[in-house]
């Protein structure tokens, strides 16, 4: 029998037995949305790619208009205008200047922009210019925004719509994505029923299958459903053994009968090697890790919120190793509206809902709808700590 | 020529204008993840729909249990063992017990269950109980979680993982969700090419389609791109036209120049109405809104940022709109790090980044690359306020 581990410590353990090299695929980027970056993007040219206008009105030389004012402007001789998307056909030199638009390109021999409002060009041909400007004032220089060879966006990043749109600016076409893991599921108990149907009397309805399904989904896997196996191991070795081999890894959950978490431990012993049995985290006490050839598999619990906690804080973690995603996981400080006592020597995870800006937990006892539909996110309770105090500013991971 | 509106302004244009029945479709529980729920769900059944234990052990009568201890066990009969799965054959009577595990159904006659650790059943047929247990200890009651009847899920609700759990615990099969909408987008402007290809001098790569489009697939939406329309009006007008036949609504963007403006302003005068011509709010002033039969359509600036912070000020709550999303803009109070200074009355959106806990703007020139790649979110100064303050807690938009 295998000893009781911390949460920390079923971490570590997947850090020592899976860390593997990130598979990659390239991604076309309109496509990559959500993906995680499987290389440094790192910018082959100057943004912007010339030194171009801030605003619509004249090119100008700065030095043209110094002193310039309401009462005493400067007199430019107009050359031309500068069209959108094309290079200026010759320069300015002391004294005149071109009409622009926003983003225009500055002509040769042109340094900064003076804003159509401080103009006057109704003259055959000449500009009345009413304010000075500074060299490349309403200018934005070649370069400004991004230098040629400088990294821009870091691997394991995840492509929102912004980084997206930082990947066109660069011209990237295609990334490195890391490869989407795909994960197994198996349901397991004798009691359990697809929840389509209508429990009869002592049977339950598997909702682990479709929630651990979704979590995944939310976390960038695909994910295949074996259905649900019944207490008899046989079956249950032959689709253990058929998702081992067809996934990246295999979830087991369901049975919460004593018959069916023995039997799984058993089958992943023979098949594998058992890493931990039993979690030092409430709730959760009856996780299993497992190994079969370099491949993960976790048994969780069959309670629900258990299953759903455990895979929150251990399969998530171990699917952004997989994919080496390195974005935080993201978290808000607020403070407590009440005192959370906790057991000394277990983590506790515990449903939380924000009122009036503090933090209540979601009790329920065994309440697995009302803490999953009530709740907004959970906090963890450190497992050297005896409770959480009213007042007190915790991480509230946000689970909507 | 229309005044410039405040944001406050535009969505409520927005929704006097557009208010319409939110479209509905059927759709399975398990394709259900990130859909925004188009009924209340309410729940037809008691959950759990018996009393169950919550521990491995012995159903009892709590009665019978009272006294005992360590040192005087209450001795009960085992009538049998409760199958997962299964409703107990018979009762249990006075001084009887039934081996039981998590999650089974209490016989008849039962109302506690006492835990295996404080129990000896090596005795021939004999429980030695050793723990006093009071009525219901150790078992979730019939309807304990759910009642029937009861509305666990309100419509607008954004399907997330642990809501999807809430409906297979319901044993919803299907849902009512509101349709995906679907988003034209159009990019306009002489200057503009396709990001894929390298700008020649003065040319400007198009980021808007590529970002809103990704933007919009963030908010639940599909999207259909139009390419890239030079500064033609009539050919502009035919993919408008085919647009707004085929899409729920339709987002044009890109030109910077003043004439490709006038020319979105122009069409949409032709075809429709224009409800206004002009924002205030930094960045986003040349912005437009249209109205063409009953759908509308977006002239969003020109400049990626300004596009980008537009489309989540106001296409984003329109789209929540169209679906009858009802969730919050999720933001979170942090102390900004330095002074904002802000224009009184134009509303101002700033990018920022969270360092140690603080707030702190991302500025950049014009620097779009530097602007989405490097802030956390973004947060909006009242257009009555002249700027935000160190110290001051302010509302954060994550968009990472």
């Amino acid at each position: 029998m295998l000893s009781v581990v911390s949460v920390e410590k079923a971490l570590s353990l997947l850090e020592e037995n899976f860390y593997a090299q990130v598979k990659t695929e390239a991604v076309p980027t309109e496509n990559a949305l959500s993906r995680v970056l499987g290389e440094d993007i790192i910018s082959d040219e100057n943004i912007p790619p010339f030194d171009r206008t801030t605003v619509d009105g004249f090119a100008v030389r700065a030095a043209d208009t110094y002193g310039a004012g309401e009462n005493s402007p400067a007199m430019l001789d107009i050359t031309g205008e500068i069209l959108m998307g094309e290079r200026a056909q010759t320069g300015i030199s002391r004294g005149e200047c071109m009409k622009i638009s926003t983003g225009g390109m500055l002509p040769e021999g042109s340094d900064a922009a003076v804003m159509t409002e401080h103009t006057d060009d109704g003259f055959d041909g000449i500009c009345l210019c009413m304010k000075s400007v500074s060299p490349f004032e309403n200018v934005t220089k070649k370069g400004d925004d991004v230098k040629q060879g400088e990294k821009v966006l870091e691997k394991g990043r995840v492509l929102s719509s912004s980084r997206i749109g930082v990947l066109c600016a660069l011209g990237v076409k295609q990334v490195q994505c890391a490869k989407k893991p795909l994960v197994g599921i198996i349901s397991t108990g004798d009691e359990i029923i697809d929840f389509r149907n209508k429990p009869a009397a002592g049977q339950i309805r598997d909702i682990n299958s479709v929630l651990l399904a979704a979590l995944m989904k939310e976390n960038g896997c695909e994910v295949i459903s074996y259905g649900i196996i019944k207490d008899r191991k046989e079956e249950l070795e032959d689709i253990f053994l058929q998702a081992m081999s067809e996934c990246d890894t295999v979830l087991l959950s369901g049975g919460s009968s004593k018959g069916a978490r023995d039997m799984t431990a058993e089958i992943i012993s023979e098949k594998g090697e058992l890493l931990f049995h039993g979690l030092a985290m409430k709730p959760g006490k009856p996780t299993i890790l497992g190994k079969c050839g370099e491949k993960a598999v976790f048994g969780l619990p069959g309670h629900p919120s258990a299953a759903y906690y455990v895979a929150l804080r251990l399969v998530v973690p171990f699917i952004k190793m997989l994919t080496g995603n390195k974005e935080e996981n993201i978290c808000h400080r607020y403070p407590l509206g009440t005192d959370i006592p906790s057991n000394h020597g277990r983590e506790e995870v515990v449903s939380v809902r924000i009122t009036d800006g503090k933090v209540y937990p979601v009790f329920g006892k065994s309440g697995l709808v009302s803490l999953l539909s009530e709740s907004d996110g959970y906090i963890i309770i450190d497992r050297n700590r005896e409770g959480v105090f009213l007042g007190e500013e915790t991480e509230v991971y946000f689970t909507k």
